[in-house]
C-alpha cells in the first residue's frame, strides 16, 4: 500500500480551487499563467541595475573600456524581457478594465520605449541619492561603499525604477519591483510616492512611505519612519475612495528621525526637523522643530488610521 | 612555506567543540547530522506553496487543465521529503524526551498523513486571508497581486503551515517554516499563535506575534505591532514556566494600527480599535477605541517585560 | 526596424557616467573592478560559518568523525578567497589614503593570518551567545534550534566576524559582512560596536546598534531597540567629526525591552532595565528601572539626532 | 590604454556576417532567433525519456504509486515546450518553402498532438529493444541495467523519437534529437532510417545507419557497422537527387558483426550473418553467411561512395 | 478546450507499463527507485578523481599544503555516498539472487571499506599509465597534459575504479562507472578486463575490450582496436554460457595498431606487434609481427562472432 | 566507531604523491594550481563560438540589431579570461624551458592580441566549411542545420581555434580546445594539422588526423578515416624525434571514404579518391582512384606504425 494516499487531497484541493474561481468569477477555461512573474522581474531588475551602475553592480569581470558593449547587450536583453512582462500586465488590465485587446502589442512597445528613455534621468537622480548618503552618514567612507552596502540606496534604485512603471500605469510591475527591495531591506516605499533628488534613508528597517506622499529634495529619514494616511476617505456608499491625496507632503531639506510617524495630508515645511518617535498629524512650519514632548497632546481624537 | 598555517586553528577549533559537547553532554560518537535541515524545509515549503496555489506560486509554464498532475506529483514528492524531516525531528525529540525509538517510523508516517489531510483546510483559510488583504488595502488592485506581492500574505502561508506542524508537536519544523518567512518579510509570528480566518497584516515589517496569542476573525494589524508577554511567570525555583498563556487575546474585527504594543494576557474586545504607537497592558472593551493619549498613564509599574 | 533603439540610451548613460567620474575625480583609465565583492564575501562568510559550526552550519552529509578534514579544507579555501578581498580593500584604501602600494601584499597576508587566529575566540564567544539565547527565551527548545533558527544568533555570528575585520582596519569587508546579516534579519549592528559575551537579541527586526556602542556581558535586548547617537559633533568648520564616542555604554546584565531608544554617550548601569518604547538620553544607575512614564519629560530640548 | 582593442574586431566580424548574409540572401531586418534550439530539445528529450520510463529515467525520488501524476505533469510541460519548437521549425520551413504563414499555428498543434499519440507505441517498441539487448548480450544482468547503462538503448530511445519527428516532416527537430544521442554514444542513426522491433546495437561506437535504410525485426549489429550509400544519384544537371532509396535493406533476424560496411540498396536476406570487417556491396541470400574472405574480390570497380 | 488531451496518453502508457511489469514479473507494490543511480555515480567518480589526483583533477583553488584536508573530507563524503549506492546494488542483487536481506548492511560497509583500501594501489597503477602515455606519444609535452587531456587516461581512471567494483562483485556500479567514460571518450572497456600496469590507449575512439580479456604490462593500443569474443559458447540447452574465458590474452610489451580486431581466447605473445586493421583469430608468438597481408586467409570459416 | 577509517588512506595517498613528485622532480613547495584549466577553456570556447556565430551559437534571446553589443561584451570578457589561461601556459612553459619569467606578462598580452586579430579570418574559413558541409551532404537542408547539428562542423570550429593556439606556440590550450570537441564528436584532429578552406567531415566518429597533416581546399572525408604516421623516426639514441613531418599531404578536392587509413608522409594528389576501408602507405597520383582491392598487396613489410 502506498504510504500516502494523494488522490483525495488532490481532489479536495481541486474542489476548493473551483469554488474560489467561481466566487472570483474566473473562467475555468484551460490556459497558462497570465500574470507578470516576480522571478522574471528579479532578473530584469538585476540587469537594469548593471546597466545603471556597470562597474559596481555589473559583472565582476567587467572593465571600464568595454562598459558600453555590456550595457548595450544587457539593456537590449532586459528590454525584450520587460516587453513580455508589460504585455502580460496590459493583458491582465484589459481583462479587468475592458480595453481593446488588439492595441496591447503597440502599447507595450511604446511603454517599454518610454521606460528605456527614462533610464538616464533615473541614473542622474540616483547619483544624487548616493551622494546624499555619502554626505549624510558620518560612517560612510566612499560613494562605492554606499552604492554596494547601503540598504537605503538599494531601496531607492528599486523605487525610482518602480515609480517609472507606476507613472506609466503599470502598477503590478511597479509593485513587484518595490517588493523585491522591501524584502531585502525592510524598507517599504509605495511605487506611487514622489521623491525628489538627494534622498537618504539611513538604516531603513521599518520605513513605510505611502502612495501619495510627496517628498522634496535633500530630505533625510531614519529607520522606522512612517509617512502614512490618517483615515481612508469613503464615498457615499461607505466604499473606500481610491487615489485621493492622503499622505504627507515633505518639503526640501527636512530631516525625520527614527520611529517618527506622520499621518495624513499634512505638510512638513522646508527645512524643518521631526524628532525621533514623534507622532504627528498636523503641519509643521518651515524651519520648525518637533519633539516627542510637543506631540503628546495631539492624538486625543479618533485612533489614527494609517494606510 | 605555506601562506597560512591551518593546523593549529583546526586543532584549536576542535578543542573548543569538544569542550562545548562535553558541557552540553553530547556524545562524541561518530555520526552524521541528526537534525532537520532549513534547506530541506525551504524546498518543501516551496513545493507546498505550489500545491496550494498552483497557477500563482507553481511553475511558470503550468496550465490550468493539467494542474492536478502537477499537484499530485509535487505533493507526493514533498510529503516524502517531509517524512524524512519529520523522522529527524522525532529522533531528535526522542534523544531529549526519552521516547521509545522504535515507534518513530510509525509516528512519522501518521504525522505526515495528518499534515497532508490538513492542507485543504489551510488553503481554505488562506483564501480568506487573501480576500481580507484585497479588501483591506485601498491600493490592492486584484487578489492575484495580493497573493504574489504582499509580504503579509506570504507570512500567513508560512504561518498556517507552521502552525499545523506546531499542533502536531513538531516544534522545530514549525520554527524553521516560520523563520523562513520572518527572514523575507520582517514579520515574526510564533508558530503557536492561533489566528482566525481573514487575517490581514499590512506592510508588516517589525510585527511580532507571541506563542500563546489568540486572534479572532477579520482582524487587521499594521507594521511594527507587537502582541507580546508582559512578564515571564517563574515557578518556585525561579525557573521560567513554559507554556502558560501570556500573550493577548484579540477578538473578531479588531484593528491595531502601526507600532502599537500590547503585552500580557489582556483581551481586546470584539470590534475595538487600537491606535498607532499605543502601549497597552490592559483589556479593551468590545467596540472601544484606544489612542496613544489614553495609554500614557498605564505603565508606571515595573518595566514591561515582553517575550 | 529594431523595436528598441539602444544606441542613444547607451550614449546618454555613458555621458552621465563620465560626468559622475569627473565630479568624483575618478580616472578614466581602462581597468577592471577594484573593489571587494559582496558576492565573494557571501561565499566566504558561508564557509566560515561552516568552519565555526561544522555539524550545524556545514554540509548536510558531514559526519563528526571527519569534521577536521572538512574544516581544514574549507578554512584554507576561505582564507585564500579572503586574501583576495583583503588585497582589494587595501588597494582601495591606498588610492584614498596615500599608502605605499608595495606593502599591500605583505599587509594582506598578515591581516588574514591574524583574522584566522581570531577564529577560535570568535567561536568561544558565539557559544556564550547561543547559550544566552537558549536560556533567555522560554520558547527555545534546544541550543541546536537556537543556532539554526534564531535571527539574533545569525546576526551575532556575522557581527563577531565583521567586528574582527573592523578592528583590523578593513571597514569595507566589515560592512559587507554585517549588511549580509542585516538584509536577512532586519538587525543592523555596526561592525564597530563592542559587544561582550552572552549577548542575546530576541526577535530582532528593527534593532540598530551604532558604531561606538559598548555592550557588556549577559545583556539582552528585544526588537526595534536603538542604541543611537544624539547629535553629530562638528568641528570648527561645521564638518562632522568622525570617530568620536557618541553611542551608549551598556553595562553587564542590562535588559532593554522592545522599541526602546537610547541616544548619546549615556551609560546604562550594571543590571538596570529599560522598559519597552522608552526614549532615553540620560544615564541610568546600576540596578535602575526605567519605564516609558519616566521618560516622558526628557526630550523637551532639540529634536534628538541619531546616527 | 585598454589591453585589447575590441572595436576593430567587432567591426570586422560584422562585415563578414553581412557578407555571408548577403551571399545567403538573408534579410538584414532586425529580429530574434528563428530556429529551433538544441538546448530546448535536450530538455524536452529528457522529459520524454522520463515520461516513457518513469521509474528508471525519471526523478530519483519518484514512487510507483504516483507515477501517473509525474507523467501527466511532465508530458504536459514537455508538449507545450515542444509546441514552441515545432512552431519555430514550421516557420523556418515556411521561409524556405513558401507556405502560408497563417496555417502554422494550427499545423503545429496538430503535429504535437500526433506526436503525443505516438508515444505509447514508441514505448512498446522500446520495450522490445530493451529485451533484445538483455537477451543478446551475455554480460547483461538485468533489463534495468540495459536501460540505464547501454549506449545502444539510449541511441534507440532517441532514434524512435527522432524518427517520429521525421515522418511528421520536422527534419530539424529530428536531426537535433538524434545528434544528441550521437554525441553521447558515438552511434549515428539518421532519423529517416526505418527500424523494426527488437533491435540491438552492442558497444555501438562508430555505427552509422543511413537515411533510407530499412531494418527488420530482431536485427543485431555491433560497433563500427556502416549501412551506407554506394553512390549519390545525380539528376540530368549533375545535382544530387535527394530522397532516393540508396541504403541497405536488412531483413529480420540478421546479425552484422563489428566493422562491417554495407553500401547501397542491397538486401541482406532474412537470418543471414555478415562477419566482422566485411565490405559488402551485393545482396546476401536469406540464411547466408558472409565473411571477410568472401568479400575481398568485390570492390574492383569505382571507389565506393557512401553517405 | 485544452490544447492537448493528456489523460488518454497517461492511461495508455500506464497500461503498457503494467503489461511490461507483469511480463517481467515485477511487483506492482508501491515503492521508490531501488536501483543505483548514474547521476550519483557521476558525482562519486568526480570526487574520487579529485581524491586520486588532487592538484590536477581536484578543485581549481586547491593548494599543495592543504591537499590532505581536501582529500580526507572528499573521501569521507564520497565513501558515504558510495555506501548508499552499494546498498542499492546489494538489495537489487538480493531480489534476484535470493540472498538474506538482513546481511546487506554489513556487507555494504565491508565492501566500501575494501574499496577504500584499494585506492592507493589504484593511484599507483594510474601513475604508471600516465607515464606510459607520456612516453608513448611523441606529441605529449608533460605528464600534466596527459592527465588533463588524454581520453585514454580518463578511460583508465574509470576502468581501474570500475574493475575494483567488478572484482568486489558489484557489477552494476562497475558498469555505470565504465559507461561514464565510454560516453566521454568512445573507449569501451568492460569492467571485468584485467589490465596490467603502464597501459596506454592512444586516440581511443572505437576501442572495445571484452570482459575476460587479460592484458599484461606496458601494452600499447590505438584507436578502433577490438579485443572481442569469437563465438558465444552455449550450454546443452542452447543458452549462452556466461563467464567463460572468451577474449584474448595480451602479454607484456605488445603493441596493437589502429583498427585491429582480435577475437577469441587467443594469446598475443610477449613483445609481439599487430599491424593496423589486422583481423586476427589465432595466437601470435612472442616477438612476432602480424600485418594485414598475413591475416587475409584466416577467416574462411564461420563469420566471426564477437561480444 | 567511525564507519570508515579515513586517516590511513589519506596518509597512504600522500606518500604515493610524494613519491611521484620526487620521481618527477616536482617541488614540494606549497602553492596552488599552475596549469591551464579545461573548465575555463570550455567557457572561453563557448564564448568564442557565440562571438563567431552570434545568431546561431549565441544566447537564445539575441537579436540581429544588437549583435555587436553582445559580441563586444563577450569578446572582451573571453579575451581577459583567455589572458589568464595564456599566462598559466607561459608560466608552465617557463618552468620547463628556462624562459625569463619576467617577460611572461608582456608575451601573454601580445599573444591574446594576436589571437583576437585572427578571429575574423577564422570566421571566414568556417563559413567555407559550413558551405562545404551543406553542399556535400544530400541530407543537409540548410546552412543553419549544418551549423547547429553537424559534429564535423563543431570539430572544425574547435580545430581552427585550436590551430591558432598551436601556431602561437600554446600547445596546452590548443590541446584542451581540440579535446573538448573530440569528446563530443569522436573526431580527433591534432591542433597542429593544417587544413584548407571548405573542409567537410561527414558523420565523423573515429576520424583521426595527425599533427603534421597538410590538407588542401575542398577536401571531404568520412567517418573512421585515419591520417596517421607510419613510423616514429628515432634519433641516434633511440629517442623519438619530435616534430618531423610524418603524416599525409592531402591536396585539393580529394575525397576519402569511411574507414580508410592513410599512413606516413604520402601525398594524395589533387582530385583523387580513396575508397572505403582502404589501407594506404603510398602516394596517389592526381585524379587517381584507389579501392580496397588495389590496396591489398601493399602492407607486407613491417606492421605499420601510426601516431
Amino acid at each position: 500500500m502506498a504510504v500516502f494516499d494523494i488522490n483525495p487531497i488532490v481532489s479536495s484541493l481541486n474542489a476548493i480551487r473551483q469554488e474560489w474561481r467561481s466566487s472570483q468569477r474566473r473562467s475555468r477555461e484551460p490556459g497558462g499563467r497570465e500574470f507578470p512573474s516576480p522571478q522574471a522581474m528579479t532578473k530584469i531588475l538585476d540587469d537594469l541595475k548593471g546597466v545603471l551602475f556597470p562597474m559596481r553592480l555589473g559583472p565582476l569581470d567587467l572593465r571600464q573600456e568595454s562598459e558600453d558593449f555590456y550595457i548595450g547587450h544587457t539593456l537590449d536583453s532586459a528590454l525584450h524581457a520587460l516587453l513580455h512582462q508589460v504585455r502580460l500586465e496590459l493583458q491582465y488590465q484589459a481583462r479587468h478594465r475592458d480595453h481593446d485587446n488588439g492595441e496591447i502589442e503597440a502599447r507595450a512597445i511604446t511603454a517599454v520605449q518610454a521606460f528605456a528613455s527614462a533610464l538616464p534621468d533615473i541614473r542622474r537622480l540616483l547619483d544624487t541619492d548616493v551622494l546624499a548618503a555619502y554626505h549624510g552618514d558620518p560612517a560612510a567612507r566612499s560613494v562605492d561603499e554606499v552604492l554596494l552596502c547601503y540598504p537605503g540606496v538599494l531601496a531607492m534604485i528599486h523605487h525610482r525604477i518602480a515609480h517609472q512603471f507606476y507613472i506609466q500605469d503599470m502598477p503590478l510591475l511597479a509593485r513587484m519591483s518595490s517588493e523585491l527591495a522591501h524584502s531585502q531591506t525592510g524598507i517599504d516605499i509605495h511605487p506611487g510616492a514622489q521623491i525628489g533628488a538627494s534622498f537618504f534613508i539611513d538604516h531603513g528597517t521599518g520605513v513605510v512611505i505611502g502612495e501619495t506622499s510627496i517628498i522634496g529634495e535633500r530630505v533625510r529619514i531614519y529607520q522606522a519612519v512612517t509617512l502614512g494616511a490618517k483615515r481612508f476617505p469613503t464615498d457615499g456608499n461607505g466604499k473606500l475612495e481610491k487615489g485621493l491625496p492622503r499622505h504627507p507632503i515633505v518639503e526640501d531639506d527636512v530631516v525625520i528621525y527614527a520611529g517618527a510617524t506622520i499621518l495624513g495630508r499634512v505638510t512638513l515645511g522646508k527645512g524643518c526637523t521631526v524628532g525621533g518617535n514623534v507622532w504627528l498629524i498636523d503641519d509643521v512650519p518651515p524651519g520648525g522643530h518637533v519633539t516627542q514632548a510637543d506631540s503628546q497632546g495631539m492624538q486625543s481624537c479618533d485612533p489614527a488610521v494609517q494606510e
